[in-house]
């Protein structure tokens, strides 16, 4: 691959200037800026180094790009996002958050580590394969989408809609990947999915004097009291059948989990805490962190929360609960779940709404593509991979890799430890960028070889 | 008494034209407007009536208008107070509220119900019984305090400061009393007291993302199975050695409590409800109402309250609890009790802080001076009283009274069902107006003779 590392130096001041234009794009979902005219753009890149591609609409979201390139017997699926958050707040910018200004070793622009420059340095590392090896030796189908920063709450109806158009690959490489600060890549195999619940209860008609609470029914304790029963003290969940359905660490993840390095004493003063939750130590944190599914009180919000006293039995009270899921609890049986528990317990006056789901997803340690990714890395960023068998937070990984059965690798990225995603002076050094595009570069090669 | 009627007949006019003038006067203690103003005024009107008045400063607080007059061996102490509630939402009254004008047979001001106009009836009834009888037969230790609506905060101070001066009444006639929509005058001989609390748990040291919440602890839950333990799903509170030290209703009260009206289906329909709590019916709602302790959730806030969804770990609750008290129950025994109570489960991470107290109190009902207030208020209203052996809400009565060991009786008042006090368009009826002075009047020769 002397030849490519060759291709890829000489032009490495092309890219990185495509780069720039790429991130001078406003494309703020959450703000509905520029995303058509970013989606179309893609889709022309992609077409420029070979691509078969369309901007596919999807109705009440943001459009999909999609690309298909290269034939053979294997087809590897590639998920990328052109959507980034907003900027804001604006004077905590160092410079424009759509400069994509060079400075001191890096590009700094909201997207360059989310998700804008990994997708690029995948572009400059199939037009670098096409230049100095020639066709791609497998065929890939590319997934642009353009809401990833809003939940993808339209991709699970993009691939019902386009199944035909996507079956047919052996894995997917997700978004995603950085180095940590030892210099080790990060890849990860899964992610947790999300039931995100609104629980209210309503009393009177109206907020009442609190002189009337011993015969007036009060919301806020109706709610508490059906909390209380979702969760003990000791942080189990106890919602009826729900935790039957968590499946435990298969032995290759315990001994992926066993090597992720995991600073307690650093996260401990980073979060202010003095003890994990149900005082966990050592390996068991990482476990619970990874493994275990969640049922967090968001938000709760009931009658007169200013300063002071105020006598008044609210008529209203309601909470946010988010449940993190692992396989193989989803979110539809969760909600089933959580609202029999409810009823079997005469909490009938309690409504229950989803506001957010997510499937959770786990891809196979053992699988060939997977471990071609981790090996490839290894070589790359010479330093062990730290490989997360599940991200702690949730992503749409399952709407796209769920749905074909096929492994989802997430990594080779350019971010690194203060890339500052979805902050103020998100950032990416050149050196990490230039190692991305090598990373996907010999990925293809090796790919080939299974 | 012919005499007595025909001189309130007679002045009538002169009457209402002062109270009007002591309606005009805003006394607004929320706002600090005109207090001191409005405490000499009443200063100075007791002093025209004979009376010993001085305005009395309390550090930190609204000045208290003491009065004193008459000799022999009885005496009765009397409480009002000359503040009133601020007057908005002003574009919902119908005349200014402090035009005091006079309007259908009624006066319209803030305050003209609660309290300007009870305490003004007294005056001109203590005015009438010495133009047609004479000296009074008994002396008369009157306390207008200027904090009530703001739940009198120094209250118990000026009386520990003054114990030498306030001494030796035999009982106290309290503000308040209104006639029900019959017709029935109202008495109360009680009051409940209050613990209002503050709970809150702090967490991390910012808001986290959701996704920590495998190993990070949530102060919200903390805060949830804290309260939870606190009353059970039954409505019973579980603070451990409260419900014993409540004092159930005597004999007295039980006789009292079945003669209240209390339509129910009308209750219900007013505040939009189907059942009453614990399911009560018939006089159970009605004991519950006035002898039942309560511990009613006033507020909850933590995280995000805003529309849909958002998945974080907030790092602080707090909510608001107010219990309502009965006897023997007092705040500092029901702090105490829940701080030991919370600490007994572990929970000593739960910060609790005393935000407002009232001890509760309950004159006996079979009192000599209790009977005459009752006698005269059937004779004067011609219909037999609704006796409240305690109110539901609380007051100061046992700051006055408890302090002494004399009965309180609150009744005699120019209320009407609908004064609409603190809110737009108070109003007292006129013809209300001159009974309430008869009332007084007449309570003067009764309690005399006893």
């Amino acid at each position: 691959m002397d030849r490519f590392e060759t291709y890829v130096q000489d032009n490495q001041e092309r890219f990185l200037g495509e780069l720039q234009e790429f991130c001078r794009k406003p494309s703020i979902i959450a703000q509905k800026i520029g995303i058509d005219e970013t989606a179309q753009w893609v889709s022309d890149r992609l077409q420029k180094i070979g691509f078969e591609a369309q901007v596919i609409s999807v109705e009440g979201g943001a459009p999909v790009v999609y690309g298909e390139i290269g034939t053979g017997d294997k087809t590897l699926m590639i998920y990328n996002h052109y959507d980034v958050q907003p900027p804001e707040p604006l004077d905590l910018w160092d410079s424009g958050p759509f400069d994509a200004e060079i400075r001191a070793g890096r590009i700094w622009a909201r997207g360059v580590s989310d998700n804008k420059g990994p997708w690029m340095a995948r572009v400059h590392a199939i037009e670098t394969y096409q230049n100095v090896v020639g066709e791609l030796p497998f065929r890939i189908k590319w997934v642009v989408e353009g809401e990833e920063e809003i939940g993808s709450p339209n991709l699970g109806r993009f691939v019902e809609q386009n199944r035909a158009l996507l079956a047919g690959a052996d894995a997917c490489l997700w978004e995603g990947g950085r180095r940590d600060g030892a210099g080790r890549p990060v890849i990860s195999l899964g992610m947790k999915g999300i039931c995100y619940l609104s629980l209210s209860v309503n009393g009177a008609n109206s907020d009442l004097h609190s002189m009337n609470a011993p015969i007036v029914s009060n919301p806020a304790w109706r709610l508490v009291w059906a909390l209380a029963s979702l969760k003990d003290e000791n942080e189990n969940i106890t919602v009826d059948g729900l935790m039957e359905r968590v499946v435990e660490p298969t032995q290759d993840e315990w001994t992926l989990l066993r090597d992720i390095p995991f600073d307690e004493e650093q996260i401990k003063q980073d979060y202010g805490i003095t003890t994990f939750a149900r005082g966990a130590t050592g390996e068991e944190v990482v476990k619970q962190l990874l493994f275990d599914p969640t049922c967090t009180i968001c938000g709760f919000l009931t009658g007169y929360t200013g300063p002071g006293p105020k006598t008044v039995l609210p008529h209203q009270a309601e909470t946010k609960v988010d449940f993190r899921l692992v396989p193989d609890l989803n979110p539809e049986l969760v909600l089933q779940l959580v609202r029999e528990h409810l009823d079997r317990r005469g909490f009938t006056d309690v409504e229950v709404e989803l506001l957010a789901q997510l499937w959770p997803y786990r891809s196979p340690v053992d699988h060939p593509w997977v471990q071609t990714c981790i090996e490839v890395a290894r070589a790359i960023f010479g330093a062990e991979p730290v490989v997360y068998p599940s991200s702690a937070g949730g992503g749409p990984m399952h709407q796209l890799c769920g749905a074909f059965d096929i492994p989802g690798i997430s990594g080779g990225g350019a971010g690194n430890p203060n890339s500052n995603l979805h902050a103020p002076n998100e950032n990416i050094f050149i050196e990490d960028y230039m190692r991305a595009i090598r990373y996907t570069g010999h990925l293809i090669r090796a790919l080939n070889k299974l």
